[in-house]
């Protein structure tokens, strides 16, 4: 793997995407014509915007002036768009460079896409050019950009003037220019953006790169970045600390997350797809904040857009609502969310008490009925004693009816916002009606601290990601010298370390593992197992039998020499039998372990994010259960703790049912020290495992081992 | 549990919900006043409306004519909404039983809602009276009611006559006011409903009897339905019947589903929780289609109103989009819902690559480019292509951009329209931009054939549902004789019967129980030993003794006489040392039975369904996985086939990694027999619990169990 491309300078994109001048390289008079919808779009664009074509030199197109080529513009545009057809892109590209141009959209599709070979060759030919040029591209096969703060409508999709919102902290980036674009309609029911970018084909920037740039306009506070693939996932972590350093928040949908999907994803942008397992692993790794659906994106952005992290301790979530079924829909989605609903506090259930009737209910969910919440007075009381509640890092709000009257919602937003910039504490409106536009929902999105969201379910899954995100993170893993060591030690040559070569391996870098002996000889074997002291295990050693079991070569719990011997006999006869061509090296002779926990620890080369360590629940159901963990390697002690945390079967290991507890810090020393010797081996790396690692109450020891190496 | 309530006959609601004259009790001259809004709501009803008011009699209030009273009125009122405070309900209900009106609805709250005992008394009489009168009623308590089809909008809640929607398929029925109202919104924006109707405390007619009646309307095809609570849920059941007979859907959401919400819902509408487990089996019995969430209601319930069962074998989905990302997004929530993409047939591929250009994709999904998508000659062909593979049973297409042009999406859905009607596949549009509402979704949402979602994840989901609920279900289950004499068998009064007499019981109504024989010496026990066959089993016999491995009362795999002798003194030293109180009654010898996989069956009551069963895996680890089912008792075999196959757990009995296959049909018939014999107990069953339950290849059988009886 190479090394990771630095994200690109977000100053060295301001031209590209926060123009003051503009062009549109190929307008036609034809009013629907890509580069006419564009100079449609700029309409409301306060600088110069200026028309190409050479058939329309000097006459005025779509309102604005046109000249014959790039190099008669009366000006250097910090931006433009080529709306012309592939082969005219390279030249149009030199001549804006040329120009002293600030960097091109490209509409242009028929590249790499296209899986012929040739294009992909002129899709990396015009990357090159432009790069030598230090001339930014956006696309190829891109819907362009619109800066709204500027009213920057540089796309051809039709309508952006109608998109009168004002100007708000969400940026939008896609890699598909539709669904960027499905978004940016939102401005259309007044949601409040500032940026929206397409990286199509990616052909010079990706969503890394415009992502980093939204990043850093001052009225940003959140990005929705929705990826299909990129050339080097690994771009995410430098992202992710980028938006860690300017306390901005990052909420991101990967799409091709299904077999088909991702191969559809790897055909539609040429990118590689990678395991849906490991593009959660490394969202997370960044810090970014990874949605189950579209539907969730804009909805949660605008939530982290507004919001800063908890002011309290755990988990509470306060509902204050007109209506009895809407604060009980609210409860089943915040437990489903894994939130909780404490009681109001002595002081906050007593002006609840005070206030409610007794056809309402002063608990959470409090129901303060119609009567309280058309009441001014009560109703600000009710939620202020709420707010003031400590228990409660948030409070929802159910909205039930959609016209103004008699609720009069956006004059309940004006009462709302205050209180909740004045609390520091989100207040979440739940939009129940299924009429879903309008004044209402406006001024909530309008205002600077209210979120609104239109499904309860998807308002609880935003603030589970909010308490997530600003909980604990555990410090990231590192290489340290005994596992570069380790790594080292093991030649160089394509290879496959069967057991005892990998257990030496493993311990070598510092893990523990079974005691053993090799043997050749039954009365070696003898020897062996009085040293290592009885009950023992012999197995087989051949570098050419990788399923031990189905050749009969393990052979558990041997008391005594007697048993050793006859033991030993099997194992050569039943490899003579079931696999007569292995070379047989002999057995390990193995202390026979106490019985524990088994779990499995494994490691792979993902193509997009590098080396990743699995850990899993072992033995005969592993299979069923499907109980496992990844994380990109290395992983820390504390975010080893962290996986093994996150498995179902955790309760196996902290004392189940009565049964001794294993020692958690060991095991998660193991997966940190493991996690940190397959990092060290870098793109040598295959697949190694430990299976089982067996975790008792004093440490843990690996059982059984392989490693699979290439160079 | 008293006889199931029948369901009120549709007809005699058919005043009351479906008036052609109408009166409103109790309006003011205050237009927000809730009568007075009740009669604003009817301005486009063509009947008469007369308004009750002696303080206005003989003027007219918001355009009707007042009169005096009820007596006064100038004809019969086919319904009436009484909007007066609690204390005049009950003359004004039985001043319009005396005219001879066909039932109202009542706003006023306060009743059994409150938790005032003597409240609870008044809405009992209330309800009685009216019964005694013949006279229903809609509420408490409630929000009214809307007969879209004759713009009756009798209810409190403003600005209906601003719905101006065409009239649907889909009824809506709530409990909660709100949530019915707030669905009903939706016909702001287009969706097209027929009926709404909500039952606030249901002191009379409660959601079944709303639903059955919206069922009989010609124009309804689904019925949206929110549940909090029931007073007595199994009136679904036949409410799910009726929806067969007349080939109808009922989609339905349940409010109190965890616990926080189950008890606010108890207190909210005073009915009884019941386990959430136990509604969703309920609702599945029924034959209803549960939901997830509010966000889902109307979508699927217009899904349902407007397709037929699936024409094709099989849960193939095409996916037809005109953005690589829409069709990835697509793919990838079909996967997660468990729905097959099969890739075009070589007849349809063919289509599809003569007219889709090479940045496109001939697939499924199948990416037709903007370009075709454009050109309604070559995008009809290619729809009508996949529409006509057999492998797709629905089509899916996404439409990512709001405005009319260039999409102009009312004129693609005219065209989408009888490609839906003539080729019998629902075609379903999925909605991806941020902007909401508009001419397109209503084109889709006014159309006879199309579905349309505003969400991918909900429009796979509810496909699934619509395979699952035209997929084979189970025949119901029944009480045979044997199980009934069982159950007769066993004497009355409050009792728990411990392992031996419970096994007895589970013998006597057929099903197979180790062999095993009572000992009250070490001397009877080597004879009952030797009799069975070592190895055995001892167990410790006692009524008082329930957990019985703690205080060593198991002794297993004894092999020969002295060990039996051996373990019987050391049960009965352990249960001196342990429970020097119990009485003991010997030990129990049973054969050892081999190992095979241990199921759990266990059954109790639930306070709406009656007596359920439950399946789920056993073993130390049952705990850890909670892989359970349930259903409402009794179950046929091909019922309890289903629940074990629905278990996750279901791999371990069907041959997993190799070992032999446990003889399911024998197992199936173990559940169904047991849910058969529980069932026969009726209100006497308190829990009955067989674990394990052995299964293997040549049956199975019960080596442990308890029941605990009352009367």
């Amino acid at each position: 793997m190479p090394a990771v491309e630095p994200l690109r300078d977000p100053n060295s994109l301001k031209r590209l995407l926060a123009p003051r001048s503009f062009a549109v390289v190929g307008v036609s008079a034809e009013p629907t014509g890509f580069g006419a919808r564009t100079v449609q779009n700029m309409k409301n664009f306060d600088g110069p915007v200026w028309c190409v074509n050479p058939k329309y030199a000097g006459q005025e197109l779509h309102g604005r002036p046109c000249y014959a080529s790039i190099d008669d513009l009366p000006g250097v545009p910090d931006s433009a768009v080529i709306a012309l057809p592939r082969p005219g892109v390279m030249a149009a590209v030199e001549a804006l460079a040329g120009k002293g141009g600030g960097g091109a959209a490209i509409y242009a599709s028929g590249y790499g896409e296209t899986d012929l070979p040739e294009r992909a060759v002129e899709e990396q030919v015009l990357r090159d050019r432009a790069r030598a040029l230090g001339f930014p591209l956006l696309g190829a096969n891109c819907l362009g950009y619109v800066d709204h703060r500027q009213s920057v409508g540089a796309t051809f999709m039709p309508d952006y003037v109608k998109m009168t919102a004002p100007v708000g902290g969400v940026g939008v980036v896609s890699q598909s220019g539709a669904l960027g674009y499905a978004l940016m309609q939102a401005a259309e029911r007044g949601f409040a953006m500032c940026h929206m970018a397409t990286a199509g084909n990616a052909t010079d920037l990706d969503v890394c790169d415009l992502a980093a740039f939204q990043l850093t306009i001052p009225e940003c506070r959140s990005v929705a970045l929705v990826v299909e693939g990129l050339r080097d996932a690994r771009r995410l972590f430098a992202l992710g600390d980028l938006a860690r350093d300017l306390g901005k928040a990052i909420v991101v949908l990967k799409l091709g997350r299904g077999e088909i999907g991702a191969q559809a994803a790897m055909s539609h942008t040429g990118s590689l797809a990678g395991s849906t397992a490991a593009w959660t692993a490394g969202f997370k790794r960044a810090g970014m904040l990874e949605v189950e659906d579209f539907d969730a994106m804009l909805e949660a952005a605008g939530f982290f857009a507004k919001s800063g992290p908890p002011k309290t301790k755990g988990r509470g979530v306060g509902i204050v609502t007109p209506s009895g079924g809407a604060g009980i829909m609210s409860a089943d989605h915040a437990e489903f969310a894994g939130l909780d609903l404490p009681q109001p506090a002595p002081a906050t259930e007593k002006v609840l008490r005070a206030a409610i009737p007794d056809f309402g209910s002063p608990r959470n969910p409090c129901d303060l009925t119609a009567q309280v919440a058309t009441n001014p007075k009560s109703f600000e009381e009710c939620m202020d004693a709420m707010l003031a509640d400590e228990q409660y890092a948030a409070i929802v709000f159910p909205v039930v009816y959609h016209n103004p009257a008699p609720a009069a919602t956006p004059q309940r937003m004006k009462t709302l916002n205050p209180m909740s910039a004045n609390s520091g504490k989100p207040i979440c409106i739940s939009w129940i009606p299924e009429s879903l536009e309008g004044a209402g929902p406006e001024a909530a999105d309008a205002s600077s601290h209210l979120s609104l969201f239109r499904s309860t379910r998807r308002m609880m899954n935003t603030l589970r990601l909010w308490f997530d995100h600003h909980g604990e993170r555990p410090a990231p893993g590192a290489i340290d010298a005994i596992a570069e060591a380790a790594a080292r030690a093991i030649p160089a040559g394509e290879s496959t370390l069967m057991e005892a070569a990998a257990k030496s391996a493993f311990a070598a870098a510092g893990l523990p593992v079974v005691d053993e002996r090799r043997a050749t000889t039954a009365e070696e074997a003898v020897a062996a197992a009085t040293a290592l002291g009885f009950p023992v295990v012999l197995k087989v050693d051949s570098p050419d039998i990788a399923h031990k079991t189905e050749v009969g070569g393990v052979q558990l719990n041997l008391g005594d020499a007697a048993a050793v011997t006859a033991a030993f006999a099997r194992i050569m006869e039943g490899a003579r039998t079931h696999a007569p061509k292995a070379r047989i090296d002999g057995v390990l002779v193995q202390r026979m372990e106490a019985r524990g926990v088994e779990l499995i620890l494994g490691a792979r080369r993902d193509p997009q994010f590098g080396t990743m360590v699995l850990v899993g629940l072992g033995g005969v159901q592993a299979e069923l259960w499907k109980d496992v963990t990844l994380d990109v390697a290395p992983v820390s002690p504390e975010g080893a703790l962290a996986m093994l945390k996150s498995l179902k079967a955790f309760p196996l290991l902290d004392g189940f049912r009565g049964s001794a507890k294993v020692d958690i810090e060991a095991v998660a020393a193991a997966v940190a020290r493991f996690s940190g010797f397959v990092a060290a081996l870098g793109e040598r790396l295959e697949e190694a495992e430990i299976n089982p690692l067996v975790c008792r109450e004093n440490g843990c020891v690996a059982v059984d081992g392989l490693m699979k190496l290439s160079g």
